[in-house]
């Protein structure tokens, strides 16, 4: 995982091993229900959290990594929600217009700049790759603009809080958009960088 | 906490009510061990991860918090290991070293460029802080430069991961170097950010 010396070898190599007893642990029988890119996915998330209880909260929606990959591999854009979640996405095509001095006009009308940003992406997002770790109000947003027509390639909606951000993720699921998202209130932009970059690297044949 | 419109507001308002209580059930009497200032550190940890068992793992060592107000009131650098956590404090003086040729040539040495990154940035870091919240390997060098000498005036230490990272942090508790910290594997990008912007808000004697 980006590890490329034999330190750094050996910790990845020893980390994936307890990684996977501990999924393993959590899901128990259920870990049938998963293909193998999923538990892929669901490996890198709780690497980088440690915390395995994300085994049982992470959902895959209408074939969201078949998808995903097919994007990466057509050179679409990412469209991430804050600048800290594109800063730990490797993909060149990365975007975040939350600093954008358009968004800061927008949200003069009293709008956050997270849903700014999302309305000033709106032609790149259509056909892109979303990625979400923070903003529930941002996802909000996007649900606007997919409800008015706008088509992503997959949305990683991982935005995280007690308030709002449970909620917009069940939103999301509930479109025909494919979708990795967390149940409840958990995510951040480290579970949406680990999911994005596991995308990127299944794009790749990587091993992630 | 960086939320400017009306929207935002609300939700951060409930969602800082929430937060709370969840970190009350959570320490029950042991709340009381904790100043009003290590609480809001604790209450930006929570709230960036919804996990709320943060608030038993979160460790103050040596007065970290008077430390680091001070620091970044001098106007000291802060360092930190990777991109990603960089992107995501909210200060001019940030630097990272990761990406520095050097630490690619370094890394040929077979280090990991989280070393190298941290050997490069021995002379920022005397005086300045530092902030893990990846690399076991780079907290490991850290300690190594504090042996030799070297005087961070607070370590934000919470790298993730469930190989060396709980020894790493460990050994930085048992420095005589500031620190903060968390017991156990659990860590990440969200959390170092959240406990370094914590301390940026302080100050400036924000409401963080």
């Amino acid at each position: 995982m980006g590890a490329i010396s034999k330190d750094g070898l050996e910790i990845a190599k020893r980390a994936r091993e307890i990684v996977r007893e501990k999924i393993k642990d959590v899901l128990g029988e259920k870990i049938k229900n998963f293909s193998k890119e999923e538990l892929l996915i669901i490996e890198r998330v709780v690497h980088a959290t440690a915390d395995p209880e994300y085994a049982k909260l992470l959902v895959f929606k209408n074939n969201p990594i078949y998808h995903g990959v097919k994007a990466i591999k057509e050179g679409k854009p990412i469209i991430t929600d804050v600048n800290m979640v594109k800063a730990g996405i490797r993909y060149d095509k990365t975007y975040c217009f939350i600093d954008d001095e358009r968004a800061y006009e927008l949200a003069k009308q009293g709008i956050t700049r997270a849903v700014a940003s999302m309305r000033l992406a709106k032609e790149v997002i259509d056909g892109g790759i979303v990625v979400i770790g923070n903003a529930p109000t941002a996802l909000l947003e996007l649900i606007n603009l997919i409800n008015s027509g706008i088509k992503p390639k997959l949305v990683i909606a991982v935005p995280v809080g007690f308030v709002k951000a449970s909620e917009a993720k069940e939103m999301i699921r509930n479109t025909d958009v494919p979708s990795i998202s967390t149940i409840g209130p958990k995510g951040g932009s480290s579970v949406a960088v680990a999911i994005a970059n596991g995308i990127i690297a299944l794009s790749k044949n990587e091993r992630v």
